[in-house]
């Protein structure tokens, strides 16, 4: 094994936690891959900043971000620090930087149409990306793998997982905090230093003590918040369909139009053709190359509903929705096929429910509350906030998109 | 003339101003034109998000943020209010917004080499915009040219300028916080409230009450800190010597090698061949074809400078930079020669000046300050701050840059 | 009627909401009344500050937030401005900044001994007070009455009082932000700017367009968290038990020995013998008499009581708590007797409940919701989240109080 | 020697540091002192809350502020923590929060008149204070001497004085911070963060890395600009002029009038009668007991000035100011007298001057910046912006004070 301090601490600036600190070497060369450096190409949060502008943050930023929680919660849970070897510490810290790795750009439509997981592509880049492996070999030969263990909750030592992933991590607690930041939605903070300060270890587990449980509560509260103001925005969720749409449709259509989609969007061919998806074709995805991929498309003629999807997404001309309804999509469809609409790509229907917390079962997962006779309980059992939140009915909500049909 | 009021205000989430609050239909129209939504797709500090990870803010919410400026400058200077025709007054909203909307990608580096410049293009796409003109014209036929006239400075009402473009000004009022909050750099905040409270309005001019002037100087100093923390900072400013050179390589080998070019970057070729740069070729810029362009050219073989320096850009392998020194330029040469570098694009001097404040001769580009006796004098002549800084020998900083040559 | 605005708008600058805009002359005289100015005398949270030391803010801080977010409701609520004439206006603008004239220090323990309210002394005040009354009189024979009268929700406008005081109003709107700024609790942060965005008229009741209840269920738990992070703090209520026990003690030795209370704190002589209180002696209270008196209380050797009542009370030397339980309280008689305590004076029990949003069901203090069809409901019938806390077991907390007995 | 450490870190919430740290037993001891307590019960800035009226916070705040700013150089400047022994440590966190322990009750102006210095009574404090020094001795027998040598810049090693009070000291770093939180006044800020991650230690003095030097610059602005918006206030300064006043008036009737001090404010007698001054007399000293002897000096006939001038100090009457020219004083005098004012009490001049930044001779009171070569260079010989302000002509303001006259 060898590890490696940094002689001297380097840092970015970060507008969230004001610096991210790196000691690490390996850490300081990973920020240097390629594989890494092409995060800084795709937005945290897809389409959403066509709704709030601000929103314009990349999944290098807040990449950085959770491995600077995670080396806090290491260097200020004292117990933590105490409970895992050097070796641990820098699988968690490596796991947090690049649990996003396997990203794609608008990776929710482009996922749901090419069936290619970001999960699976993460643990990929990890064990075979060009610069990262051999970063991590030098350190030690089980890095890799350990790292993706970590990240596909298959490692032993679950409190790693539990630090990245599960119902309050370093995941989480930057992306509110990140989100919140760069869209100027208030409702995403919460006291992140009193939950580092009230994280102890029992039973090999991260809990929280009772005197930190308001923050947990104002965590859940924040997280319930963030969803329906900004993750499940009507609008984002009009440009995720879009999205889709124009994916299915270069799907759909490139079998007979294999030319168009060649010469308007060749690194996609991959991806709708039955070839295989080598890494290197995965990597080349980047917003930018979408993006350029949908100017071309634009301008086109060969397919109108490419061309008319590609413009409508450039230009901010955004399918509208409604409350979905009994009758609703029927008449829709009518309306629309009377105007020549392929429906196939200008109609969906969306539906969404979030349950702001669900005592899950799985161990490692649940908040657990240290209480201060030292037994631990599940955070639903003590807050009643939480418990009448956890059992209360799901807010859902199913939704209509389609185009402004006056319009046309 | 038809200038239409909302029924009811718009707003826009803006992590700076909290809300853009929009009143008039134009305003609300030029939003959703493809012009303006292309500057959603142009980063508002070129590559200084390479050095400061937040700055991945785009030119487009600068935009909106100058018109929320201005937009608060008439509706909070009641002075100002009552010294504008509501015609005046859409005049200056639509030059706030419109007033970088020539902007291409990289735009700095991109102009040096193309000779194009972004000034003449914000008139030209306002004048002949595909979606602008036809807007701007539904209120009046006037309104395009007298936007044009504010932003290039000619028009007869000084003070219309005055607000978008001098020494404070919207446009500067809204970067510096801007840029400080993406960053993460403290030092662009200033009381922007407190200057707002303190305009006022002499001899058809604006000018600052002698009680503003403290938040004046804490401007200035803002506006200092954040050249050279961040408009400046060495690594940005290698970002756009390599930008430089990549740009100036595109156009050098166009003549011998245009297939390559035409194959990679398309849309570049009207920039380095001779013919004519038409407004569509012009619009199809953005950032996200350069980084596809240089995404190709970077996995290319037939021009190694251009690979070479496209991954470089891409993967973060910075130019180097030292103090630029009487014989360092010759050695330099010398050493980069031997290791087979074209010195043409590897190695380049860069000298900055930065002047805190300087007194300019031209009205309505100084800061004036009215004193209690109803007086009006020049901020340097009041404020024994400024007067000891314009005074002050500028800040100069020579620098080399050039590849780390070790490493080769 | 006589209602006059100032030549110019004033500004006192405030910490929570940048600034305090006056613009009627009655409101910046008001100011300078020596009733008002008396509130910067007495502490906002009463004895917190010595659990959160950085909530050392006045009442007279709170109570000019409350007219300025008054204030800017009135300005921002476009229905609202134009519901309300030009003198209810200033009727409600008097009532935000004079509803809490009548505080006395410490109000809580100091009322519960001498049965003084001081919604009671807020009445006496506004109409006989020596500053306030010609004030209020100059602009209209009527305004005094009708202040008071929104005041204590006898006003025939019941939307006036809503305004200043229902389940969201300007009084909770400026302590909530206030009280979470000066103590440093992050928990009491809510998005005021967008609850008075979505603030409408209906039935000539406030109610929020539903696009806003998002920020209402934050603003909702924003209340609860600080109710048990601050106001309920078992610290806190520890002060306010040793406070109530001082004046107890004062109010039980003084027909024994009333020269004891005349030499050391004579301002408190007609609170506690049968004398009526007049409003001169009233207006005399504030925290620096009642401290002044604590300190002399300390020095003396009269009664011993009193004496290390007031040392604890300064000294930091406080109450200790534990969570009350079945036989606890005569296991600590009997303990604390052992110790020749006088438990009348050093045990004491105390429960709180505080239910997070209880759907009142007085008109007017209800937090209506206002539909996209038009229709209007209550917040618990629309929010999911609110009627899971409503419905949900109140949070009680039971607490026993003592001395640290081991130091005696 | 015996240094304890706490067996868990506690905390107190702080609005500035968001948490201070306390790790030693002897400091965690020290703030429940009845002499650190007392700090509560003065303000940090005087009357300075009667211009900003957020300004209500207390010594106890800024001495708990500074001690954190200490706390925070020892752990976070690397070289600094190896520099100085455990021992030297404690000294520096004890003379950081006992360095203002020997304040008063508004100091500037009772000083003047008292001649009793607060450096004076905090070496007396520290040295036979009923709590303070028996605490200090369980430490080691000489900490109290040590940490007073400190603060009064006679101990051996510079660097411990150059930590608490200099050019750049934690006693600044917390004021500028807390006093532009408190007063709103966003001027005081600045990157506390990066001045603290650029300290180094040469030649056994603190110094500042080049790369920190635009934050220092940013730092003295900061100051700069709090001392002319906040400090030297001409509506402060008029408080200080009535407190003098009164404190004066008070001295220069005790002669003839001792029965009227002794009934209403009998704490004051040993202060301005001959008598010595205990150390308990002078721990009874705050601002409560000032402010309710001023209640009753308003109240009381035998004296009218003090009548007068207590009661305009309390309810806001305050004095006027003009800038003072060659022949305004004798006009003033002559008005005044012409309306019986008494000109010793009713008029005064003050002036003030402040330079930015001084570069004092004495070495550890000078900014000295670390250059990349090695060298050492005091600041304004490496930022010409700090050169600039330094070489200004000083900025002067020149004030009269005296009553509205219009209203007697």
């Amino acid at each position: 094994m060898n590890i490696r301090k940094l002689d001297e601490q380097k840092v970015l600036r970060d507008p969230v936690h004001e610096y991210v600190r790196i000691e690490y070497e390996v850490i300081w060369k990973l920020l240097d891959t390629p594989e890494f450096q092409r995060l800084r190409r795709i937005h945290q949060l897809g389409a959403a900043y066509m709704v709030y502008h601000g929103a314009e943050h990349s999944r290098f930023s807040h990449s950085v971000g959770v491995y600077e929680v995670t080396r806090r919660m290491i260097n200020e849970i004292k117990e933590l620090k105490e409970h895992l070897s050097e070796y641990e510490q820098v699988v968690a810290l490596c796991a947090a930087l690049l649990h996003d790795i396997g990203h794609g750009p608008f990776s929710h439509a482009f996922e749901s149409v090419t069936q290619i997981s970001h999960e699976t592509m993460t643990i990929r880049i990890i064990m075979n990306g060009p610069g990262i492996r051999k970063l991590l070999d030098e350190v030690s030969p089980d890095l890799a793998a350990d790292v993706c263990a970590v990240i596909d909750h298959t490692h032993p030592r679950t409190i790693l997982s539990q630090m990245i992933s599960s119902q309050i991590d370093a995941d989480r607690m930057d992306y509110l905090l990140r989100d919140a930041y760069f869209t100027g939605v208030s409702y995403g903070a919460y006291d992140i230093e009193r939950i580092l300060r009230t994280f102890r270890i029992e039973d090999s587990q991260l809990v929280i003590k009772y005197s930190g449980m308001n923050a947990v509560e104002d965590y859940i509260m924040a997280r319930y918040q963030m969803y329906w103001q900004v993750y499940y925005h009507p609008t984002s969720r009009a440009y995720e369909i879009m999205l889709f749409n124009i994916f299915k449709r270069i799907k759909d259509v490139y079998s007979e139009k294999a030319q168009l989609i060649q010469k308007n969007a060749l690194f996609l061919v991959p991806f709708v053709s039955q070839s295989e998806v080598s890494l290197e074709d995965y990597l080349f995805l980047d917003d930018n190359s979408m993006i350029h991929a949908f100017k071309k498309l634009g301008l086109q003629e060969e397919d109108l509903i490419l061309k008319d999807l590609s413009n409508r997404l450039l230009n901010r001309d955004i399918f509208k929705f409604v409350d979905n309804g009994s009758e609703l999509y029927s008449e829709k469809v009518k309306e629309l096929r009377e105007l020549n609409y392929d429906i196939d790509y200008y109609l969906a229907e969306d539906s969404l429910t979030q349950e702001p917390y669900l005592p899950y079962r799985t161990k490692g997962q649940q908040i657990m509350i240290l209480m201060s006779d030292g037994s631990v309980k599940e955070l639903s059992e003590v807050s009643s906030i939480v418990s009448a939140i956890a059992g209360s009915q799901a807010r859902r909500d199913s939704k209509l998109f389609f185009p402004k049909t006056e319009e046309l």
